[in-house]
């Protein structure tokens, strides 16, 4: 399965860590990319290209000013789009449909989600029908998507390596 | 299973929205409260409340400035301490025995978690091994200890509800 996440509606001013923890959280948890939209931002995509850099694997970084030609791309490129929101259908009862579905676009939105979005995506999914966060909605999303194999994935030639240990760090490589 | 979650060193300059958000996380994904150390912002935990309000259910919010303090109230009162940070063991390994415990006392650390929560932590567990956020560790860990059954959670006395949609958004209440 092919999962790049789609984060809408970046705000250079106040949106610097909550939108880096998102590249960071779909590299973590197993999206192969992020494409960010709204404002240009180069230091967000320099934060999240360097974690990969230095702790290794391969997830794809991009910016596209346009959000709909971001949503229109990936459609014709046979992406199912789903667009993670409290206001959608429960999670639990879409994720199965979802799993067999080979390629996902998922769409991460901010403050203010354009109309049009409900209405282009494929599906409008809810991790709760509460309000709390973008980030823990696509972190829980990910892992369920996965089955938590994502907690196992290993980061090819990565700089950076945690050994795993029961008390204090350990980091190897520089 | 009763869970607080136990935000540690809030920085009221840098840390708003990242606060903000484990305090939502928290209530939306089924834990019991949330106590804030670090700097006192009652901005956070007015924040945090005023969602409560709204949205219902029970759920605490508490800022105590000695994050020693925190730790050692809540391992008197037979709460187990959880760690959670890239560099403890592999959450996927330690769950079932978590789940056993009665009380857990969920710690979330910001950038800089002193040498001493390592060292008190009963469990120190990571959620990947890998960089991300706090946010999304939290938000997996919560969602892992209940087995996604927060998801279907009803919240008590609130004064807003959404009624999850295909498309578009329907909230009942004011």
């Amino acid at each position: 399965m092919k999962v790049i996440v789609f984060r809408l509606g970046h705000r250079i001013s106040r949106d610097h860590r909550i939108s880096t923890h998102c590249g960071l959280v779909a590299r973590a948890l197993g999206a192969d990319g992020i494409v960010y939209s709204g404002d240009q931002d180069q230091a967000i995509l320099d934060s999240v290209t360097r974690v990969r850099e230095d702790w290794g694997g391969k997830f794809s970084v991009a910016y596209e000013k346009s959000w709909k030609k971001v949503v229109k791309d990936y459609k014709r490129k046979g992406y199912t789009i789903v667009h993670l929101t409290m206001y959608g259908m429960p999670v639990q009862k879409k994720l199965s449909g979802l799993r067999r579905k080979g390629k996902l676009l998922v769409v991460v939105g901010g403050e203010k989600v354009p109309w049009e979005m409900y209405e282009m995506a494929d599906f409008n999914v809810a991790v709760t029908s509460q309000p709390h966060s973008e980030i823990a909605a696509l972190a829980v999303f990910l892992d369920r998507i996965f089955f938590s194999k994502e907690l196992d994935k290993k980061f090819s030639r990565a700089k950076k390596t945690v050994i795993p240990q029961e008390r204090g760090k350990k980091v190897i490589g520089k």
